[in-house]
Parts: C-alpha cells; structure tokens; sequence
C-alpha cells in the first residue's frame, strides 16, 4: 500500500511558581514572567478572567491588579476584568463560555496575547477551554485560588466545560504558559474547599511516595488547622508528583491508562449523582477508600497499611463512604458507574489498586462482590477487613 | 524565585494513504488501518460525516459505504451516514457544528471511536474541529475529496470552522489518525476547484523544490488537461513537501513564521473581501504571483526566474492579479490587509519572498510603493519588471 508516514513531536514547557502577594507591587514574579518573555516589536495584552466569589473574597483585588500593571510593563492591561461564576455552574452554563469568547474577539486578543485566569479549578477549566480554541490557542496564564487546583488541576493540562449534561463533554489537552500558586489566596477558602484538595495529595502520596504518605499523617493535625507551612509544602510536594508523572506517562491520555486517576472512578459517579454537592475531593476521599479497602479484601493490601490509609482519610476530615457507594443490588448506581467507565475506555476496564502504600498497580476486573463487601467494611467502620 | 519546571513532549504518527476507491470490496487499505488499531476488546465505532455534494455527486456511495462495513469488521459503522453541507457555508453556521456534535453524543462515540469525514477542506475542517473538542478528541479519518484537501489542507494538522465572521476564530491543532487520499474522488470537481488545488502545489515548489517546479512546468498541460497520472504525482509530492514542513518546524505554530503561507497574506484578505467567491487557490494563485513580482522589483529574485513563475501560474488557468490587490491609495484594501496582518503576529510582519526558483526568504518589512508597482507591473503583463 502507499502511503507517506508522518511524524513528529511536540515540546510543552511551563513553570508552575509559588508565591505570596502575587499583585504586590513589590513582587515581581509574573512581571518578570511577561518581560522575559517579551518580544522587542509591542507590547503584549493580557486579559483577566476572575472567580466572582474569588474577587467577593479578596477585597481590592481589582484595583491591586489594575495598579500593578500600571506600574510593571511586561504585558499591556485590558481594564475591564471580566467576572465570571465560581464554582461547577460555570462549567454549565454555556453562555458564560460564549461571553469569553465574545470578550476574546471584542478585544483582539490574538495568539500573542494572554489570558490569565483566576479562580478554582471549575473557572480554570473553563477559561482555560476558551483561550485554548479561540485562534486555535491563545497563552493561557493559570492563577488557582483553591487547594485542588493548586496541587492538581490548575498544574495539568486539560481544560473543560460541561455539555449535553455531560462533564467535560468538550475540552482540549493545552498546557498552559505558566501557573502562579499564590497561598495568599487560600485563606478565605471555605474549610470544605480548604480540605477537598488534601484528598488529591492522600491520592497520589498512596500511589507513588510513601515519604510523603507519612508526611501527611505527622502533619494531618497541622493541615486540618490550617497550617500554612504545612499547606504550601503539601501543595508544592503534591503539584510536583503530577507534574512528574504527566511528563514521564502520557500528557495527552492517549491510552487508557490513568494512574492518578486512583480512586476517581466510583468518585466521578458520585459528584455527579449528587449533583455535585459531594465536592470533587470529597467524592474522592471516599473513592480512594474504597478502592483501598478493595485492594484489601482482594488480597493486594495488607490489613495494617488499609488501616492506615483509612484513618488518614478519617483525620482529614473526610467522609469514608456514602449510600450511593454500597453495592445493594445488580442495579446499584455504583455497579452502573462502573458499567459506564468500561465502556468510556472502550471495552475493558483499567483500574488503579494499592499493593501497598505508596505503589499502584492496574487491574481490569472488578469483583463485584467484594465491592460489595468492601462498601459495607467501611459502612461498619472496616471490622471485616482481610486479615491477611 | 521558587518554581518547578515542566517540559515534556508529546509524539503525534499517522500515514497519508493513497489508493483509488478506497470502498470497493477487494480494497483493505482502510480496513487493514482500522484491524492493525484494533483492540482484543471490543469492536470500535466509526461516523462517517460526507459532504452533501460529494454525495451527489458520486451515485452509490451511502450503499458502498454500509456493504463495505458489512464485509469489512476492522470497525462497528453507525448506520446514519452525516450529511452537511459542502464549501466554506459549513464552517459559517453553528449550527452544523452543534449537529455534529449532538450525533458524537447520540451515538456514544467516544475516544476510542472513530469520527471519519469525507469531503473538501471546509467540511473537514469543521468535522475536525468537532472530533478535536468532543471529550478531548476523538480519533479523526480525513478522506479529502479535493485537490487542494489531498495535497494541502487535509494532510496537515489544523482545524477549524469561522465564528464573529471571522476565517477560523474556532480551531485547534490536531492531527489525525489517518488520511485517505482517493483519486476516484476527483473525477467529480468542477475545473475551478480542479485548478485550485494546483496554487499549492506551485506554492510549494517555489520555496522548497526547483526540481518540482520544472516538474510543473512540464506538466502543466496534463494537469490542465486533467490527466490523472499527473495530478496522481501533483498530489503526491506536494502532500510529501507539506507533511515534511511540518514535521521538520513548529507544527503547532508557537512561534510567528509561516513559510508555507507563501503567497497567502494577500490571498487570505481577497477571499475574504470577496466573501470567497474567488476560491482560496485562486486566490493564492495572484497572492504567488504579486509576492513573485515584488521579491522581483525589491530585486531579490531574477526577472527570468519570475517571468517562468509567472508563466506557469498563467498557463495552469489562473488569474495573475485583481483590482483588489492593486494599491491605488493609502486605504486600498491590500494595505490594510497587510496591516491586519502586522497586528495578527503581534507587531511585527514575518513575510517570506522568493531569491530564487525553490528558495524563499522572510523579511520583516513591506514597502508599499514597491508593493504597488507590483500590482501594477502584474496589470500590464509585468512590462516594468525589474531587468536585474
Ligand atoms: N482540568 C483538570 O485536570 C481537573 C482535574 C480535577 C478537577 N477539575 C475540575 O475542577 C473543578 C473543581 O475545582 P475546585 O475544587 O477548585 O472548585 P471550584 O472551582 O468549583 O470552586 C469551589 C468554590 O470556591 C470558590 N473559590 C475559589 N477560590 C476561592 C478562594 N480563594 N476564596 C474563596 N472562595 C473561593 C469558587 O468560586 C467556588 O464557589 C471541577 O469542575 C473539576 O472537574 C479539573
Ligand atoms: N486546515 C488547513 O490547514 C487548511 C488549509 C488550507 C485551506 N483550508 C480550508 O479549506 C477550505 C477550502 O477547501 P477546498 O478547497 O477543499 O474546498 P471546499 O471544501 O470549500 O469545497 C469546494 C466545493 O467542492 C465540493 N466538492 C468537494 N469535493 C468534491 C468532489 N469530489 N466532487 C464534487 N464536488 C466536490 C464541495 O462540496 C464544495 O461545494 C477553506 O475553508 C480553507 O480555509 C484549511
Ligand atoms: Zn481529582
Ligand atoms: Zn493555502
């Protein structure tokens, strides 16, 4: 047969920094990132896109930034900061999207200018979805203000809306230009956005580094205090555990392989049966609980390491199972859950297991009777776990 | 400044087949694709999505389609066959976008289905897009119907459709699994998109290719003659020059040169001023040859090698300039164009010129009194050509 074969490759590069006070006048840091990355022929323009209940919490935040860019030069300040809602309902509402890409095109921001998006990870997705299509890629410049975006999504490189009532219907795989993990933002977080994110470090700590699973348990106290310490260096360990393993696996999930993805299949389910008033990483505590006691009752975990990983999860804060997690019957929404993320990765399943703390390893069945027993070992606080 | 860095690459491989009725029963080449990626799983789904006036114009080609899928099992065919409208119409009204998109939905394709289209370069642009963005992208067939889509558009790496009336405000980058160049398909196109094609061809071989330009010179009358063997080779070569290009540059355009937008600067503003009733070849017919005059009178290119490169564009069927292009005042469309286009790459114009047959070179400036002399010489049968 003839044929001509392409191939080439792709080079991605971005720093995620971490910083305090990011529009202090006196902090330069993504000043520096636009001069540096500036070219001598103009000015480039960078429009803002921000978390309403960000902007409700950060009292002057708008005139720090339009003064800031008043005083540093490194890109060209759009004045209109375009607000948009914070949480999943921005996801949802396509209007908010089609006002974006409206103010895009109002303002000619073309592939040499900036969009710089403020917010969770919810307005991330979006914003970062925007700027990614329009001119086929605009410079996505990345500012997360919870937990879970700075030590996860806002580091990674998927983008997302939500559409025909389908989560992450469309989207693309975009890194973006550069993130700003400013802590200062954390402080107005509710405690359940401050904590949801802690789930996502228990997560890749169980999966790849064991350090850094006992570093959690010495400082789950700390964390649940709100620590800043041990928060930054949680948020920093964490974003560089999925900073590695993107780089080293395969950014644009070609495969069907998704390693840190521990824990996320019954979780996924969840937020959406609840509508998403079981928050991401809420749903996620309990999925990695089950998929650990799993692990156990399956004969992978020992009995002394489940143990431990539960009550980490326990210590957080979080919930280790809900209703809508237990096997009843063949019908039961967790059984359909597990039906449907088959057939999403076309015909089998690949799914994350402990076999001990600190490593992963794939299987591609799921029994589900000892589902069923591992929903109620947690239910009954995990009296039957295996002794083995 | 404390920071981690991120660097990875990411590796994109397909084939660009080429084959003659690639849905007759005893041809395996897209079979033999779909069998060679398929999984021991499960059988993977494939829309086709077909160009309402490729199918008129080839009588027979839903019924090949659904007998060949039958014999065929390298992939599970959805039974609709999706029609849409052919030309640049298709990429102006959402609609058919958001139509695509709702059977993607309706039919469960998902990222390991296949989203095959069949037509000119405007449908698959917009089918595409479509694949690119539904759940991060799905895999996408490219089975080119034109001349201009099977040498040029259809083997590269860009999507898109036009949004706020703007060419491809909507796209992204992003290859596909396959291309399937069927000569059968050609026999249908009226002359103009028949010729339109040929711009690419000459384009290319003016900056890359000496040898393939006298290759054209040659053959000139067999292409206009519309004999298939040359058109055959036409397409072959000139696919292998753009595949080449891309792979060897910056495939996802990061940075601001576009060596095999030769010719295009202009072409673009004409299509669009004449809201393409002037086809883009056309159009990137006169945009070659005013760049071709203008590297002449700026006196970089010979006045031999541009009466040859003039002369063949003329002896393929087209135009060589419109009153469009020509430069009457400080407002003449052209100038502005020109300025949008400054604009469009961030303050400074990367445009490339010709030093010799098969070698081009960017500049950086434009002077607009030698660009109007071009115009002109190009009016008056290039009689003030320069004799350097
Ligand atoms: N792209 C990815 O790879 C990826 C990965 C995981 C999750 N996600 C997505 O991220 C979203 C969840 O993000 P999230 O957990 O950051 O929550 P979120 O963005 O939904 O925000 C939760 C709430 O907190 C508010 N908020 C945000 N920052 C605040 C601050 N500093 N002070 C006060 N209030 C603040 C928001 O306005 C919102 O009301 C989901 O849509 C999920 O799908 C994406
Ligand atoms: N993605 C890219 O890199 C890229 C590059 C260049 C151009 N393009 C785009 O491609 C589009 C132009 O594509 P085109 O020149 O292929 O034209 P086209 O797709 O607009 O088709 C022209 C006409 O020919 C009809 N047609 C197509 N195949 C036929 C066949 N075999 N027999 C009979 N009729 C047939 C179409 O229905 C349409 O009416 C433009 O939108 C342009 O922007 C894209
Ligand atoms: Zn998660
Ligand atoms: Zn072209």
């Amino acid at each position: 047969m003839e044929y001509l074969q392409q191939t080439f490759s792709v080079k991605f590069e971005y720093k995620v920094f971490f910083t305090s006070g990011l529009f202090e006048l006196s902090n330069t840091c993504i000043d520096d990132f636009l001069l540096d990355n500036a070219t001598s022929e103009s000015v480039k323009k960078i429009l803002f896109v921000i978390d309403q209940d960000v902007m409700k919490a950060t009292p002057g935040l708008a005139d720090k930034i339009r003064r800031y860019f008043s005083i540093h030069t490194g890109a060209q300040l759009i004045p209109d900061l375009i607000l948009v809602p914070g949480g999943e309902g921005v996801k949802n509402n396509e209007d908010n999207f089609h006002n974006l890409l409206d103010t895009i095109n109002k303002y000619g921001i073309d592939r040499h200018s900036y969009v710089a998006a403020i917010g969770g990870g919810s307005v991330l997705d979006m914003a970062g979805y925007a700027a990614a299509i329009a001119h086929r890629g605009i410079k996505h410049i990345r500012i997360p203000t919870t937990v879970l975006a700075q030590d996860d999504s806002g580091v990674g490189v998927k983008n997302g809306i939500n559409f025909f009532g389908k989560k992450n219907f469309l989207g693309t795989f975009a890194p973006p230009v550069a993130v700003f993990n400013d802590d200062r933002f954390l402080l107005t977080l509710g405690d359940r956005d401050w904590r949801s994110g802690i789930a996502e470090a228990i997560k890749v700590s169980l999966i790849k580094d064991p350090e850094f699973f006992e570093w959690l348990e010495q400082n789950a106290g700390a964390l649940t205090n709100r620590d800043m310490d041990a928060m930054r260096y949680m948020i920093k360990r964490c974003a560089e555990l999925h900073l590695n393993h993107i780089a080293s696996g395969d950014p644009f999930e070609k495969g069907s392989s998704r390693p840190l993805d521990f824990g996320h299949w019954s979780a996924h389910k969840l937020e959406q049966l609840t509508n998403f008033a079981v928050l991401h990483g809420e749903a996620v505590a309990m999925g990695i609980a089950l998929d650990t006691v799993y692990s156990n009752l399956a004969g992978h975990l020992s009995t002394e390491e489940t143990k431990r990983a539960i009550a980490l999860i326990k210590k957080i804060g979080f919930e280790i199972t809900h209703p809508l997690l237990e096997v009843s019957s063949a019908d039961s929404p967790i059984l359909v859950g597990l039906n449907e993320f088959r057939e999403h990765l076309g015909g089998q399943l690949t799914i994350m297991l402990l076999k001990k703390i600190g490593e992963g390893f794939e299987v591609h069945d799921i029994d589900s009777s000892i589902l069923k027993n591992a929903g109620e070992a947690l239910k009954n606080h995990y009296a039957a776990l295996n002794p083995a």
